[in-house]
């Protein structure tokens, strides 16, 4: 492995991916779509089931369709670019996990990049179905996530309930060998 | 945002983690978990729930006797350090998804500072239930996994069945803006 020279500025840009829910009006370059997905792609799995698909949206009606789902998904209409998850449905709790190790690469690229993605989900079942529809994909998959891409113009939460920022300490989140065992040497940990 | 100079390389890198499940018998200094866990720490959740919590066992003796849950992950007998994840048990599919995302994080920052990373399930729910009294987790909390980390020795797959490499390439993996429809200018990808 080459180490990389910048090791803690890389650590530091990861560590501020945050969900970007408004963005330029500017189209995401195909070259910079194929980067992430390539990202994307070599994502661990369950026994490498590698149990995804990817829909690229760069059709803004199909972005409109989709953020009229449920009003907290309305700011998708404002996405130059989606990239929606397929699974292959087979089994919920491993591919649900496997969704998150992939979205999160896919966050994580796209910040690399540049950009900023933030995460719609279509909402319950019968939302879900209608994504499905939108999205001509068959009903026996699961769907129920789309990564939006774009420039950031904001990281301000546009929704109308927005969710409080921040972390927990690290003195909270962590435990030495048994649950519930602190080290005294906890750093504090940054607060943004 | 501060561009990264070599984003390419930073990228390849985080393309190229891979389980890791045999390692250098070195521990891993205290300050680097902290960094690891600190990348980790700032994961995004459903509705910044942070649904985590980790153990993080130095104690060859508890990671033995996890190591014995199922035959598949005796490996981690070998890991000089272990991250396990406990959920808060309120909501199976965005846990699932969330413990993804926090798993991918683990990953990928053990990878930039020189590590490896390998992930172990217990297994059914009994076997959870286990490993569960051998950490002192509640009963009701949700734990099914623990992410190992050390210096690699090797990135081959110990296990007796183990896992064909390699992934789908782009082609069969990407369709755009409706299921199952090609682009024609789709990039090969790498095949490592």
């Amino acid at each position: 492995m080459t180490a990389l020279a910048n090791v803690a500025d890389v650590l530091e840009q990861i560590r501020k991916v945050r969900q970007i829910r408004q963005y330029r009006p500017d189209a995401v370059p195909e070259a910079v779509v194929w980067q992430v997905l390539e990202v994307a792609r070599w994502t661990g799995s369950s026994r490498n089931t590698q149990p995804w698909h990817f829909i690229v949206i760069d059709d803004r009606e199909i972005l409109r369709q989709l953020s009229q789902l449920r009003p907290p998904i309305a700011w998708l209409a404002g996405a130059p670019l989606g990239i929606a998850i397929v699974l292959d449905g087979q089994s919920e709790i491993s591919e649900a996990y496997d969704e998150g190790r992939v979205t999160e690469r896919l966050l994580i690229a796209a910040k690399l990049l540049g950009l900023g993605g933030g995460v719609a989900w279509y909402g319950d079942a019968a939302q879900q179905a209608e994504a499905k529809r939108i999205l001509g994909i068959p009903q026996e998959r699961t769907a129920r996530s789309i990564v939006a891409i774009g420039y950031p113009l904001s990281a301000r939460d546009p929704r109308p309930s927005p969710v409080q920022r921040g972390r927990k300490p690290l003195a909270e989140l962590v435990s030495w060998n048994r649950y519930g065992q602190r080290r005294q040497a906890t750093p504090d940990g940054s607060d943004s």
